[in-house]
């Protein structure tokens, strides 16, 4: 795959209520542009955690913008924007064709970014996306959705592929599609594993980054989608774990982070304790992330890809 | 006092290297204008506290934009926009004449807020302000600014006074000024106590409202200042403490506030326990908060006005 620009995979067309895979898969979404500042780069800092107990006092420099030793955006800080495209899309009423299904039935079920270049503290860009692929996983419709952003004079600078669980829209007759594996977790005790308690209102915090989906904010919303209450986004999980991978087996040094993926295997409530398990393997961290108070695996199948 | 006006006090002229009395008091500084939407609304909120324990979820209106029971701004998010006019007034060089100082010596002393109308959920603004009087406390000078918020289409809103303390800025030979006092604390048990245990990352949050001093997120400029660490913002405590009368006292109903007056007598540093203690007198609930770990006095001489 060339950088820079969308690729879709071909796959045999099939069709349902919600999804018609003749008509949305490969469709181009219109580019837009955005912008971020010092207070949004910190604002997703602390949504995922960062500075939160007087031990990670290293911290204060993803959220203190005149910090000594330089403020530092968080390398998955890549993947807001790309999410708050889509959500602008949707707010603009600018949708893929054959795509009918809404919130009440979206989960996010993987994450894959290329981190082409670091994000800078601030910065103009501008995103285009593609409905990459479509899977029938019987049950449920999975639709991936590859995002590109580029600084404002054109450079790639982020690679997201964002896979969305559509609930009770399969069975349309589709490719099942790969499994995304990095071949399990390695059968020795991880090199390093950290805690984190979440805050009672991090998913509050998180979604002021952009994603306001209700399922993170409205008790009823999260009852009728199944939850016992609002769940913590998936991404907001995913930025603590690498978090603590950095400060665990990257020496706080969030620059070699060139990419991460991984699947959301579970659901996390606001107020639980994340225990992130990591294992060295050359250039790449495996990584599988539990919550402590039900014992569930919740990250899986998760890699952080480092520069060499 | 005729509403929408600013007024100073006369006092007697003097002057230092700091302070020119003669020059500074009365000065009405430019009328700027402003917004902001609901997402700063939210994140004051959570910034003073809200919804941060899981027994705190009546707080959500505070927080989620669309609540069943309808997003609310708190009473005291309109101390935010009339400092961040402060703050945009130092960014664009405009200063009273006759005022010499830098962040380096101020430290907020009390805080006044005549909430004439509430705020909405979202909105643009203008505000104005004077240098309304100038104390001579010996060791520091006191200097209060007059800020009045109005909507864009000219209603006033709010009446804040921001009395800030300039240590080592005393001595020039002015008027000490009347004592704000609420008569003390009544002689009797307090009519509620409601106990709230700050984040570590408390004043890093609050800060993204707008007040970036860095005296409340720079380890070093606060040893510099004589504090052991970054302390939490007066106007963060404050926040806390109507938020707790309110959930105490006021049914959870924040437009029952109609003002709000409190002397920062002590510092918070983030991570420690707020202990607020609240009596009822009248249409007033008199109050004090104090650090549960110091046994320090924070917030005296310090009452919420109600409507009737």
């Amino acid at each position: 795959m060339s950088a820079g620009q969308h690729t879709s995979n071909v796959t045999a067309a099939g069709r349902n209520e919600w999804i018609d895979v003749g008509l949305a898969l490969g469709f181009e979404l219109p580019t837009i542009t955005s912008s971020y500042s010092t207070n949004d780069v910190a604002l997703y800092a602390l949504g995922v955690g960062a500075a939160a107990t007087a031990d990670e006092s290293r911290e204060l420099r993803y959220v203190y913008e005149h910090h000594a030793d330089g403020f530092t955006t968080l390398p998955t800080y890549a993947v807001v924007p790309a999410l708050n495209y889509v959500y602008e899309l949707a707010k603009r009423g600018i949708s893929a064709p054959g795509l009918s299904y809404g919130l009440e039935r979206i989960l996010h079920g993987e994450q894959s970014l290329e981190l082409v270049r670091p994000f800078p503290v601030a910065a103009s860009l501008e995103h285009s996306g593609c409905i990459k692929a479509i899977y029938d996983k019987g049950k449920n419709a999975v639709v991936v959705m590859e995002v590109l952003t580029r600084s404002a004079d054109g450079e790639l600078l982020a690679r997201n592929e964002v896979s969305l669980v559509i609930r009770g829209a399969g069975g349309f007759g589709g490719e099942r599609g790969p499994q995304h594996d990095s071949g399990g977790i390695p059968d020795r005790t991880a090199d390093a594993v950290s805690a984190f308690k979440t805050a009672e209102n991090q998913a509050l915090l998180y979604r002021l980054s952009g994603d306001a989906n209700p399922l993170h904010a409205d008790p009823d919303f999260a009852r009728a989608f199944g939850f016992e209450r609002p769940i913590l986004h998936g991404l907001c999980t995913l930025g603590i774990a690498v978090r603590q991978i950095v400060g665990r087996l990257c020496d706080n040094a969030p620059q070699r982070v060139k990419g991460v993926r991984a699947r959301f295997s579970g659901s996390v409530y606001p107020g639980e304790t994340l225990v992130t398990e990591m294992w060295k393997a050359d250039h790449r961290i495996l990584f599988q992330s539990k919550v402590r108070e039900r014992d569930l695996v919740v990250v899986s199948s998760a890699t952080v890809h480092l520069h060499t």
